[in-house]
């Protein structure tokens, strides 16, 4: 693993994303997130998993100046493994707690929001799913989980205009659950998967999955077409020129 | 009838349930509930319908000592009677208005968010699907006809937690919609009836079953494998011992 | 054009409602509204929309008494019409700001849910589904629609009530996003209209498909049966008694 980091103490597990200074998600991220998962899902010591990111940004999103160099049709079969992730993640069968220490933006957002509960820190740091912005459309997987958690008319509002939510206004929209100062966050996400970690596992598993089904058939049944059209416009002009003017590193 | 009264004024019935100090559920109770319901329904005297509790609670729900005795076959099939009956009430032609004057606990907090409107007496009563808390999962039933109340993203939060709420607290979550003191509560239910009753039925009618026949579908169409993964966890060791604490008599 | 004024200015259209004082819609009028969207779909100048009515009303709704004419098989046909201008609106590839100057109701309030955003004029005007009151079930189109706006707890108090809401109760429920004084309603419409045109057209377009096409999947999926039971119920006795005393003009 490079660039996601894994601890394990009493029943709980932590994933933290690593890698540069904003966490952008390239392809070998994606399956380091995915492999990590996995393990801890057949892992019978982790009872719940807490999910942060080191540095000042739970994940800026997606690592577009690396990406403008795929061909398309990597580009394609990078998204699909992408979308996967976030539907496999949405419905994981152990409790996730997000920690979002900082800026969430993005496909960092798609992770935050397929997780079971968010705690945001208060501070510079902001959340958004601000594809719009840089002319680029969002996935069925991003519409159906925001959707679920803060319905139908409030998922419009942050997907049309692309805003930057400090922690409070994500609570009062219900895209965070809770926000804690700078230096509680880790002591409040412990205490939060320390509770789940307490419940039955079997109920929760059947719980999770009763609410969460219906939704991720919905992601999935849309997905391939979103994908297709995705990638048309993020290779068309205007959005490619708005895209090579992104700088992260 | 032995477990369930009903008296009808004007025209607007009262369904009140009445076994032992909790109106535990259990088969024949279920049956009864059912049976006044469909005779409800036919008759053209009765325009809505109150449903409320004798005593200290609404409901207890499940009388669990009673179901540990039966064999999975036999439980299986009353599972399948409650959740048809919920699915019944949830579409149930005429008005319902649920009169909570206590407790209403997992099965019978599902038989309260079938009805129409919930007003519940302020006080030490408590609502809840607390399903989790011994080991039990929920039903298809419970979660959409829960989604459908108060959104997914509360939907979640009523069942990972399984909490007891106040009626104050309900009122806030959208689990209920009217908080009475526990004096007025017959008065303001009927107020609430007679305001139904005074709309047009076939109107109505019509109405509710756009509203609630989608979400009736889907649950439906997860109930049967519900119930057999509810069973299976319900015979559980780890969930058989939580359940056999359980003391309602 | 006889019902509906259009005029362009920089890159967004207005579309006016302007049939005698109330703005009821009748068939040609829907059919004018049908068609002048669909130039404006095409109108590559045009980049967002706003639609606002002339006058006290927005839209009143049916002309009842142009209806009450009808035989029934023209009056399904009609609903078809109308209800497909809903669904087509509802997907209209470009952002639709309505502006809410005066009472919005029932066939008029379906036009408003169907837009982006609702800005009301605060003020005398009311916004209902009033349908109930005068015996009339709604369309699947109104409850999906509403569903998507509000939730379906509020959706379902709004039809159970028939209520008229102001301005401000409307924006606490969320069948409107913003109030606006008498005099600011033009203005505020417009630059909401302008912030939308700044958006890229084509992730615009996209991220509303994602949003709203499974709506109106559902919408379609049901409406045929919706109209037919509709129909019994506008022309059974009692309902028609009700609408006979509805005046217009």
């Amino acid at each position: 693993m490079n660039f996601v980091l894994s601890s394990i103490e009493d029943d709980i597990a932590t994933v933290t994303l690593q890698r540069g200074k904003v966490n952008a998600l390239n392809e070998p991220m994606v399956e380091e997130i995915d492999d990590l998962f996995r393990t801890l899902e057949t892992d019978t010591a982790v009872k719940s998993i807490i999910f942060t990111g080191a540095g000042k940004f739970f994940s800026f999103g997606f690592d577009v100046p690396e990406f403008l160099h795929y061909p398309k049709e990597d580009f394609v079969y990078y998204l699909e493994k992408f979308t996967n992730l976030c539907t496999y993640l949405f419905q994981f069968p152990k409790p996730v707690v997000a920690a979002l220490n900082g800026h969430t933006i993005a496909g960092g957002c798609m992770l935050a929001i397929a997780c079971d509960v968010r705690i945001m820190a208060s501070g510079k740091g902001k959340i958004s799913l601000n594809e719009i912005t840089f002319g680029a459309p969002v996935f069925a997987g991003s519409v159906e989980m925001l959707r679920f958690c803060v319905g139908s008319r409030n998922a419009q509002a942050i997907l049309y205009s692309g805003a930057m939510y400090s922690a409070e206004d994500a609570l009062q929209l219900g895209l965070v659950d809770r926000v804690s100062s700078e230096n509680a966050l880790t002591d409040d996400a412990r205490k939060v998967a320390e509770e789940f970690a307490g419940k039955d596992s079997a109920a929760f598993r059947s719980i999770k999955k009763l609410l969460r089904k219906p939704v991720a058939e919905e992601m999935v049944r849309h997905e391939k077409d979103c994908i297709l059209e995705f990638v048309d416009i993020w290779y068309s002009e205007t959005t490619r020129e708005k895209l090579e003017r992104i700088k992260i590193h």
